[in-house]
Parts: structure tokens; C-alpha cells; sequence
């Protein structure tokens, strides 16, 4: 791999170098908007993903570009920062050297920096068993999102064509539906997928009555929502099963195939009992694990990730012996913090802080303190459950308290209208604006080899017929 | 492949069968609402696609959803209508059979009809050179505008690294855009090709200039819009040189390749001269060849398909000697029927009419006459061309007859608010509503793959703090 070093603008200023767009690093690189360095800020995807929506992508009620604006877009006006597209894999703290591959190309670079601002976050984890992901995928980027649409409408799909032919085992399958992981996005996602059975998809077939599909929310955990209060998760749960959502706790994941998945529950008596649910489309809302990077920091100051794979960081969210790397939001372990994006943008925020001390001469190492603004999870469209210091919210005022919260953030970035109008037309209507799936993703890879030895054309014309002929 | 034999609902009525879901399809199903049949629509994709406006979903005015509705939603009303995936591969004239392929899974179907309606279209034809489609992908489904749109926005990504790593000779490839075929797609590709650079991405880079991008449209033809009235050629030729686009005629495509392309052009003096390109991003918007199904019915009934894999088909676009088999729009060969919208739309209404009478006991066999409603195409924002009968329109006049037409036709099948929306952030705004890109579509399939191993993560943690870490 030829590499090049790579240089900032020309400047005398301190370089300030961002790993990853997400809540952590494009608010990072706001905060130093004003700030006399260089803010170069690089990440594997060109967008910034609103990660808590992604489910809205995956069924159809928002599009990509929705969810997740051009990180170069956003930060277009703020002349000090640059966007660089490129997966981070080496940091050397001796030589304060971050190095990059291009992704696709045989190129990578380095670059220096003055000042390091790591906030890689984390992917989805399987819990060592990633042979699980083929069959059910996670919920963490765009192509999850866009493969996941592909998969649940395909699911129909296809059920549509085996009732059809009566082979109604397959139909069973094909139109059941198992979330695992009980959190706010596995809650999200069952609540949605009980939507679009009996709602969205309920005139548009012949065969199969949407309506019937069975949707399991699975967690190896006692309790929906772990991170809420009990009465909270107690009305969760009652919610969900009012619409017809089958809530299954205490149930572990021990296979996954194409056709279905294995639990594992313990009985009261303490036996265990292994279960096979037929199921074709699963989704995998269970578990993260820090971006890799937090290992690569670990091991060159002597410290041990912890079982999430973060880093253990100095109060102040600095590396210990290195005050000029600072690691935030979901690669950092600090206080149990939970892995939220307030924690990535407060974190952000107290990092960029930090760095302007230190470049104005000013003392630095502060501690970080988190402010929990509260958390909240939508049930359905009307129906949330939001919880504030002592404050709890259910029902239609945690929705409304919902929407103010995403509507602001979003509007943060564009003025999003079309949001507001295909929420309207999902809450209000029936309707989804975005169902469309690529043949790729309802068909798969493979298949697409072969749909295109299906589509092998005749191929004979001359070219002066092209005009004539092109639509 | 199974073949279990599929029965449409217990009914005594007529089965009529449609193969696709393009406005040939589409309009056949709806002009057959009220007739007393059972429409069988068989389709290898769950979306109708506006083929039109696939240009706006490839440059990132539009989102997927505003121009593939799901067939299903938009028939959903239409009671006497099933809409079934499959990849129809196959049809017996002598049993009135129907065979689909069910992609990606082992099953297939048979489907009876008393009544067929072939409207498969046609796929993009790289005369005779499939190997150049790696390279230069097409513009006729959303699969390929997804796949362009990562291309374009993804070809600026890697030249602002490039720039900054002073590897200028890949800068200039990287920057470079080359459009083969001057059709109405060719055209409308190059003008908004030209709107992302000046306008869209202007502000958002620090190393590269993207209104230095080279845009290149290329013909084999002495014209653009060959199918145009030659005042009309000409002002289109001159529009787009004055945006600054490169329009090559007489230019035949010889090679294709990762970094470039090769051309021959023929000198006046009848020399033929080749010449190299640089360009990563190349778009194949130059012509079309039939669906296959057209040889599978030519060789049935001892006909010869054309050049452009069409059938032959009789003045009442029915297949010689089967007057139950319909044959519309860009499969059929007829008269030089150009392979647009408005010829497979009106073929639609004319067979669902042969078939209403066919039922009805009145004499069948009507010819077919199209009704030429002109043509239009876009150069860009607030500039087009439009020939309806004698008349031409050009500028901004022929812009808003562009706007009137395709807003109503969109309108027809849902309220697109949203679609108004994206459109007055581009064409007033600078704005683009869809630039998000996947990493599948940014980096292609084989990085991805490189991809995974670097996000190979540590994950070793106990279930019972999911919860706390899911975000």
C-alpha cells in the first residue's frame, strides 16, 4: 500500500484530527467551528448517520438521505474543517500519526495531528457468534438499514407467491419476524413491523393476510428497555403485546439459519429448554462492540478494553499520559456511562472544550460530567415511553415529547420537510413513502448472478439506432 | 426446480396475464379494473419504476421511493388485480403457460392465461461488449441509479484524498465524467453532472475545485437527441457546450476500463483515430435491446426478432396466429415505434380494449395507432426541449411543460408533496434531498469485503449489558 504523507492546508495552526461522523465527531468538529486549528475529520462513510431513526429507514417510512446528510454538506461552511473519506486503522501515539486505507483503492495516507479527537463508536456485536450476521443482520449503518427493507417487504414478497402455490409451511416462515435485542431500536423495530403487517401492507394481497404475520421481540435479558425504570418496562412490555407482539425474556440466541433461529430459555426449575422458531427474516438489535480502534490505543498505553471492547479514559476523557487524545461517546468507558448518543455529543463538546484551553495556555483535564437529558423509545406511531431525571412519560404525551426531540435535531442540519411530510403521511396515512427495495437487496448477491444469466439479451444492433430507440 | 402448478383464486372468470410492471404493464392492469377477469401481473421487480427521472435518483435530487412506488400499493385498490414477483423465463404458446423463476430461491411457477400481455421491455444494451458494463454501469433501473449515485458523489470523495496527497494524474481521472449516448438520458445525465458540480458540490471540498470537473457526452451519432428535430439538436449541442460540457459526436466507445475509455472517431477525410479518456466514472446511457422473452415467443412462432431484439408483431400488436398474445411497448417492433412511455402506455389501453371485446363477443383485431403527445427532455434546471407535433418548445417554457407533464403523471399514483419539496431544494436551493451513498455502493462489493476484515471486532460480552450499551 504506497503512502504518501499527507498534509493539511498550508498553516502554522495545530492540527485537530477527528475519527469517525457520528454524534461524536461532526459535533466535535462544530465545536472547534471558531477555534484557531486546522479540523481535519476523517470517517470510513461520506454521511452522518441519526443512528435512532435507522429503523424508520429499514421499514419504509424515511429514505437514506433522510437520516443521514452529507458530513462534507454539513460542515460546508465551516472553513476551518476538512472531510476526509477513508477507514482509520493505525493510530501512533509516538509519532501522533493516524493512518488511513482507502477503502477500494490501493492507497492509504497518513496524518499528522496536534491534537486527536477518536470517536469511532461502535458495530454491531453477535456476541462471538458473527456466523449469525448473514442470517440476521444488525441495525447500525445504512446498508443494514437498506438491506433490512429488502429482506422484511421481500419476506412478504415471497410469502405472497407460496401461498399461491400452497406450500403454507414456507408461508409460516416467511411471515414471521424476530427482533433480538429488547432495547430501545429492537423495541422500535417490533412496534413497526406490527405496523406494517396490519396497517401498511393490509390490502396490498391476495394470498397472505399481512395482518397474520408474527413478530417475536427475543432478550436474553428479564426485562424489555434494561436501561429504564421497571415501570416503564413493564408498560413497554403490555404495550407490545397489546399489538400483538410475542415478548420473549430470559431467552437466549443459540442458532441462527436461513429458515430460523434456536433459543434457549431456563425454566423456572432452572432446567434449560431449547426452542426452534421458524422464521426467515431476523433482525439483530442485541448487542455493540467498540470500533477496533479502542484496542489499538489500549495496547500502546498498557490498558485493557473492557468486555464491550472501550477503552478505559481519564475522567477528563483523555488517554492516560496523553492529554492531546481524546476518546468519546461509545469507544469510551467511563462511569458506566451509557452508550447514548448525549454521551458522544456532551463528550464532543467537553473534548473541543478542552482543546481550546490547551491551545490558549489555559489549565486543562477537567472532568467530563454527563447530564442525562433523559432517554425514550417509541412503541408505536402516538404511543412512547420517555424517561427524564424522575420523570416518566407514557403513552401519546411521550410521543409528542419524541417528536419535538428528533424534530429539533434533524432541522438541526436542513430544514427537513419532507421528514415531516412522510411522518404525516405514516402516522396520519397509511401509507410509506419509501418502500422501495433494490433487486439486489431482496434478491441477494447470488441470486442477482443468477437473474443475470436470466437477463443474457440479444445484442446485435448497430449503433445508429440508439436515439430511436432509447426511452 | 419444484414446480408446483399455481392457480389463480377460485373464479370462473378469464385469466389475464401481465409480464412487467413498467408502464406497459402497469397501464394494462388498470385499463382491465373493470372488466370481469382475474389479472395476474408477474413482475421481477416489486416496484413500477418512472424510468424518466432515474437520472434525478443517480445525481441525488430524488430518493428511490418518489419514482418506484410498489406495484402492489399502487393496485392495492384494484381488486381483480395480483401482483406476484417472479422472473417469467419462460412461455408455451401451445399450453398458454406462463413460467416464472422465483430469484434467489429454488421455486419456480407455472401460470395459466386465457389472455397474455407481454410487456417486459427492454434492459440497456452495450452493443455486444457486456464486459464494458463493469465500468460503465447503465441508467435503467434503481439498482443502476444507486449504484451511479455511489460512483459520482464517491468519484469527488476519493479525488479531494487524491488532491491532498498531490496525486494529480488521478485527480484529473477522478474528475472526469464520461456520458455514452446523447439520447434524452445521455442528455439529462450530462446536464445535472454539470448542475453537482458548479452548483451543488461547490462549496464543499478544500483541495479540489469540483467545478473543474471534466464532463464528457459521448455519440456514435452525428446528433444529439437523434430522434429530435435538427433546429432542436442544435440547441441542445450549443446549451450544453455553454454549461461547459464536452459533446463528442461520431465518437465510437472501443474500450473500457477502470481509469478511462477509448474512442474512434472518423476524421473528414475518412481516417479513423483513436483516442484515450481518463475517466473513473463512466455512465452507459446508450442503447436498449428487448426483453429475451421476445426470441422465447419469435422462436414459437417462426418469426425473426429485429436488431433490437424486438418482435414483429401484427398491426394490432398481437403475435401472428395468437390473437390472445399481446405484445407492447419497447418489445414490440412496429412501424418504428420510438421505445418511449407514451407508445407502451397507449399499447397498454389498446390490448386491455382488444380484450375487453374479445370477451364481450365483438370483433377483435383492431390496428393499433399511436398518437405521438411529443417528446421531452431536460438539459437542466429551468432548461429544456420539447417537440409536440409541429410546435418546439425551448428554455424555460419547454421546462415548465417538462414540469407540468411529469408532475401529473407522478401525481397519479400518490400525492408526492415530498416530491415538490426535494425538487424546489434542487432546482431553486443548491441542495440535494439524496446524496447518501452506501458503503456497498461507494466502495463496490470486493472493498466491502476488505471492509469486513477490518471491522473484524473484539466481542466478548455477556448479554446482560446490552441493554445498557444499545443506543
Amino acid at each position: 500500500m504506497s503512502m504518501p504523507s499527507l498534509t493539511t492546508p498550508a498553516s502554522a495552526r495545530p492540527t485537530v484530527v477527528i475519527v469517525g461522523s457520528g454524534f461524536g465527531g461532526l459535533f466535535a468538529a462544530r465545536a472547534l467551528a471558531r477555534a484557531d486549528v486546522d479540523v481535519v475529520l476523517i470517517a470510513k462513510t461520506s454521511h452522518h448517520l441519526f443512528q435512532p431513526l435507522l429503523y424508520q429507514v429499514a421499514t419504509g417510512i424515511l429514505s437514506q438521505g433522510e437520516i443521514a446528510p452529507s458530513t462534507r454538506e454539513v460542515l460546508s461552511g465551516q472553513k476551518n474543517a476538512t472531510v476526509v473519506l477513508g477507514e482509520v486503522t493505525g493510530i501512533d501515539l509516538a509519532t501522533r500519526t493516524v493512518t488511513a486505507a482507502m477503502i477500494g483503492r490501493d492507497e492509504g495516507f497518513h496524518q499528522r495531528y496536534d491534537h486527536l479527537i477518536v470517536a469511532a463508536g461502535a458495530a454491531q456485536s453477535w456476541f462471538g457468534h458473527d456466523e449469525f450476521a448473514e442470517h440476521a443482520p444488525g441495525m447500525k449503518s445504512i446498508d443494514d438499514a437498506l438491506e433490512l427493507r429488502g429482506r422484511i417487504f421481500g419476506a412478504y414478497e415471497f410469502a405472497e407467491v407460496a401461498a399461491k402455490e400452497g406450500r403454507l409451511d414456507e408461508v409460516a416462515d416467511l411471515m414471521t419476524f424476530v427482533v433480538v435485542g429488547a432495547g430501545p431500536t429492537g423495541v422500535e423495530m417490533a412496534g413497526q413491523l406490527v405496523e406494517l403487517s396490519k396497517r401498511t401492507l393490509r390490502h396490498d394481497f391476495r394470498y397472505i393476510k399481512p395482518g397474520d404475520a408474527r413478530i417475536v421481540l427475543l432478550d436474553a435479558a428479564p426485562a424489555v428497555l434494561g436501561s429504564f425504570h421497571p415501570t416503564l418496562q413493564e408498560k413497554t412490555k403490555a404495550a407490545l403485546e397489546k399489538m400483538g407482539v410475542e415478548v420473549r425474556l430470559g431467552a437466549m440466541v443459540t442458532g441462527v439459519d436461513e429458515r430460523g433461529l434456536t433459543v434457549r430459555t431456563t425454566g423456572s426449575d432452572g432446567t434449560a429448554h431449547e426452542e426452534r422458531i421458524g422464521a426467515v427474516t431476523k433482525v439483530w438489535a442485541a448487542g455493540v462492540a467498540a470500533s477496533p480502534l479502542a484496542r489499538v490505543l489500549a495496547d500502546q498505553v498498557g490498558v485493557e478494553v473492557d468486555r464491550a471492547g472501550r477503552i478505559p479514559v481519564q475522567p477528563d476523557l483523555t488517554l492516560p499520559g496523553h492529554p492531546e487524545v481524546h476518546v468519546i461517546g461509545d469507544m469510551a468507558a467511563l462511569d458506566h456511562l451509557p452508550g447514548v448518543a448525549q454521551v458522544a455529543i456532551q463528550g464532543a463538546r467537553h473534548s473541543a472544550k478542552e482543546i481550546r484551553r490547551a491551545l490558549a495556555g489555559e489549565p486543562t483535564g477537567q472532568r467530563f460530567t454527563y447530564v442525562d437529558k433523559g432517554s425514550m423509545a417509541t412503541i408505536s406511531r402516538f404511543r412512547a415511553i420517555a424517561e427524564i431525571g424522575r420523570l416518566r412519560l407514557t403513552g401519546f404525551v411521550a410521543w409528542l415529547a419524541w417528536l419535538a426531540v428528533h424534530l429539533v435535531y434533524i432541522i438541526g442540519f436542513k430544514s427537513r420537510l419532507t421528514t415531516l411530510i412522510s411522518w404525516f403521511v405514516s402516522f396520519v396515512g397509511r401509507g410509506r413513502a419509501e418502500r422501495t427495495i433494490t433487486r439486489q437487496q431482496v434478491y441477494g448477491r447470488l441470486a442477482l448472478e443468477r437473474l443475470a444469466d436470466l437477463d443474457d439479451r440479444p445484442d446485435d444492433r448497430p449503433d445508429d439506432r440508439r436515439d430511436e430507440l432509447s426511452a
